[in-house]
């Protein structure tokens, strides 16, 4: 986008866009990086107010959140405005009906990841045993189709490899856990980025 | 809903909806508890001849199906319409065109799990191995990011972790089994619920 | 569809919609066996015009790629026309903003599969790690829910099995890889189908 175009938007669209979103969404998660950097949060806005409210796709969540994955409840969720990017790609599953989801600020999320914080009852399905917080620390990265069991807590600066399941807790953080289920594969304590990147080539 | 609306919806806008329906599906699907006991299959139905009869999605299944899924043929799936919930999640993929998948009353299906009766054959690819059925039993619950594979059977209340990958049979039922290949990694027989729960809590 | 509804799509609806479609999508890639031998591929000029031109989802992409799949670059993204089939499912992300992804002819991608080129640097997640090609040969078959690593090269005739992720390259091709992370579970040198179908019997 030109820069003309871009005042463009910011002087007559921004505005009238702020106020239609404001009848839709809570307006704190209308503000942070995506909506003052940059356009993208306008766009996600512009979609969900189709996909959310008008074809009914998570209707209920006060923030935009890409049709294509399921947030089941708005009240069990900590997250902060500037990571609304972890609800726009694909697939994923935010399982928090019976307890909460906390979300450290900075972790991204990649698509077709689940976190349940509620199984099935083995014994009879159609209930569910009691829910169990699941709380992800800041700096993470949950790399793509891995699941996250209920109770687990992982801290800070934890990163989960592609395809992994999440069955226990990784409080202390700083570390690569990876497999099903989930095992410390890296402790990332006193690595470089370019260390990492060489053990990663000898894998 | 208030009980008055839900008294009009009931009176009124039930009737019309249910004569459009019958139009786009098959009546044997349009009853059971999420038109008898919720509105929540009358949702689908709206949703449904948007994404199926408008835009083609699964357009040939004479059942609500969201778009987010894939069935591959109708005439090859057995269930029950009180079990239709386990169509309207998303990133399900029943490849079913080749041979029968039946599932059983009561059975529970997460987002992106898939059922595949074909193989593509490695050999050459742009043909498939012959199909086979795969029967999940009564009272099962296939977790999140699952893969059951060709001519899998699955006894009554087998719970099947998140992120597993089925590849043979566990016909006796009443156990957990998960991984990559999935192993039983609990029977049911004589356990409680809140063993279940405690044992959960151990690992 | 009738012979005569089929001439007609032919003679009349198809020289429209190749016009119509070559204003929104590079004409080399609106060629091949879904737009001479089949409709699917109109189907997919239809579908995709809604989703990418109006709607938004892989809108830089200049050629039809149904919304429920992200392609981050066009420009690094080499395969063959007569395989625009791997583009139509749901679930995969190709993430190759920073590097390239090659796919041989005849190969094909089942859902929910992920192949990334970059990591997020695990040290600093809100920067990633350089990307490395992925080179997957001609005629493999990747699973369902499989994830493929930056820097992976698969040779010709690699079938990869569901929920697998491969970490590592298997350059010669002709084989079964399955697991996490995956393995080599069986070589293709001398095995007829029949014999695959008796191995994945026996398993």
């Amino acid at each position: 986008m030109s820069d003309a175009r871009r005042r463009l938007f910011r002087i007559f669209v921004r505005p009238v866009l702020s106020l239609v979103a404001r009848i839709f969404y809570d307006p704190r998660f209308l503000q942070g990086r995506f909506f003052e950097q940059s356009l993208g949060g306008w766009i996600w806005v512009v979609r969900g107010m189709w996909s959310q409210k008008l074809l009914g796709m998570n209707r209920h969540v006060p923030w935009p959140v890409d049709s294509r994955n399921i947030v089941l409840s708005a009240a069990n969720l900590e997250f902060h405005p500037d990571d609304l990017n972890n609800f726009q790609t694909f697939g994923c599953y935010f399982q928090n009906r019976d307890a909460r989801i906390r979300l450290g600020r900075g972790t991204y999320i990649a698509p077709n990841v689940g976190l349940i914080t509620a199984n099935h009852d083995p014994l009879d399905p159609t209930r569910h045993l009691p829910g169990q917080d699941i709380t992800i620390g800041a700096g993470c990265w949950i790399g793509m189709n891995s699941v996250i069991l209920p109770g687990v807590e992982l801290g800070p600066r934890t990163t989960v490899g592609a395809g992994s399941v999440v069955t226990r807790s990784f409080p202390s953080g700083n570390c690569i856990i990876a497999g099903v289920p989930a095992r410390v594969i890296r402790n990332l304590e006193s690595a470089t980025s370019e260390q990492i990147i060489e053990v990663e080539e000898l894998e």
